[in-house]
């Protein structure tokens, strides 16, 4: 029941050795998703010790070249792979050319389905979900359209209250429908609704991924209360005319996100190469939201499970 | 005067940590050309201290993934510094089209001119030339259109031969001439003709890059005497039938063709990741000519100056 961020890149605009670009893997239940796809990718993720033959859902934020170049390198080792499971892709127009071109241009065979979905930058939506995690966009303020992510586990079974159970002898089907949400009818026609018998296991956890974009509180309603918030600080504070000139973020208005959303903790990424000692960008986030982290390349990021 | 052979990528289609795709920098004297350029390149270049700032000619082989996909990345990064020196791009025809689809979906302004000039694959053809280095394409053997490439460097001024110098007494402009290769007539009207008098500093340097290809003795007058060879074996020979259905090399046939070129010594790369250990690929060739190493990522490989 793990939920973990893996990161495997943290630098903004230039890659260099040990700060690559733009990509994430976020994890529930050994279950991963690749959020963002920056070149060497795919090395990055031998590196961590991805099982990346497994990822079969790609989030890209937006098209910039340090958010998908890595993308081909890895459909194309997916082909020589041999996979026949179906990738799908979540980005803004133009990607799907872009990846078909290169497919054609190289004599690539196409070994399994690969699926384009394209997102809309300009309001939240639904886009994606499974039996484990909901996916939806979350409109982010940059040059070009951009959406970051936001990951919420999906409730579990329902645990049911040990006071019932000393009153009723509910039937083993019976017990597993109300643990999926049912509500319960006795053999004399008592009805007990579901939220009055049972308790949730735990407490649904949540990822928030916010790159690339200026500082925006239009964000705050969606992000609310979320476990683990990323947010893009490409620059010190001291660099906030040039941030906002390029519609990026700065430390503190990270940590003022976070704060604002009351976010449970915050990782700083997409550092601009001009910073080679990260820790001042630390502190500067840190004097404003304290439980704040440096999201560097190979670090692993926990959200722990809570009880209700 | 050095001239050298930096590996940046050793493996075939599938690059992992430490074998990244193929990528070598050839420099003379302090000037770098790059020589296919994988995904990761850019990272590579800067761990192996290549100042890729400097690189003006990238010389593709053909158009698989695994030689190009670190192209666009690297046109990137050149814009984000503020690169201003013409780039020019050798390389099969199609390579243009995808790189410019990827700068005008990024919104990518180039800083520099970018020129691409297509390579015919069938014949060799002089496709460059500076005031040190000639480069000459070699048709390779493979599945699609591919060219090697042959580095020859440009003979030096000539050294005046004493006894020349013991009976004339030219003067300085006409010692700059004769050093250039120019005949010389003294004021009773004598004339020496220039290799009378002068004799060639040093040897001129060669170098082959041989990918991707089937075993092909079609190159051979090509790459004749060249100082140092760099050919592909993507297998072990007990493989061979698998190479030639794929149009690539064994251990045994890059040994093969660095002994009928007499080459002076036998670089190997482009192997297949089924090969955690290298070194049985390197006894299989050494077998066969001793004088090969194998072509790692990060090895820089010196092309020592030979006095005639």
């Amino acid at each position: 029941m793990k939920f973990t961020i893996t990161i495997l890149g943290c630098n903004s605009a230039i890659p260099k050795p040990g700060r690559n670009s733009s990509a994430q893997v976020v994890t529930l239940n050994s279950k991963p998703y690749l959020v963002d796809c920056g070149e060497g990718t795919q090395i990055q993720m031998r590196k961590s010790g991805i099982r990346f033959q497994k990822i079969d859902h790609i989030f890209i934020s937006h098209l910039h070249g340090d958010h998908f170049f890595g993308l081909i390198g890895l459909i194309s080792t997916y082909c020589l792979l041999g996979r026949t499971n179906p990738l799908h892709v979540y980005a803004p127009d133009g990607l799907r050319e872009i990846i078909d071109l290169q497919i054609s241009t190289t004599s690539t065979e196409l070994t399994f389905p690969l699926y384009f979905s394209p997102i809309d930058p300009d309001r939240p939506e639904k886009i994606f979900s499974d039996d484990q995690m909901l996916v939806s966009t979350i409109p982010m303020l940059h040059r070009i359209p951009t959406s970051g992510f936001l990951f919420v586990e999906k409730e579990r079974d329902r645990n049911i209250r040990k006071e019932f159970l000393n009153i009723e002898s509910p039937s083993f089907a019976e017990i597993r429908n109300i643990k999926a949400g049912m509500d319960y009818t006795n053999s004399a026609g008592k009805t007990y609704s579901n939220p009055e018998i049972t308790r949730p296991q735990y407490r649904s956890r949540s990822y928030a991924y916010c790159t690339d974009t200026a500082y925006s509180e239009r964000i705050l309603p969606q992000i609310r209360g979320v476990d683990l918030l990323y947010h893009e600080s490409t620059f010190m504070h001291d660099k906030q005319p040039k941030a906002e000139e390029r519609f990026h973020s700065t430390t503190v208005q990270a940590a003022m996100i976070a704060s604002k959303a009351q976010a449970g903790r915050l990782l700083l990424g997409h550092f601009s190469p001009r910073y080679e000692d990260l820790q001042p960008l630390l502190e500067e986030a840190r004097s404003v939201f304290p439980d704040t982290d440096l999201a560097l390349d190979g670090c692993v990021f926990d959200i722990p499970l809570k009880r209700w």
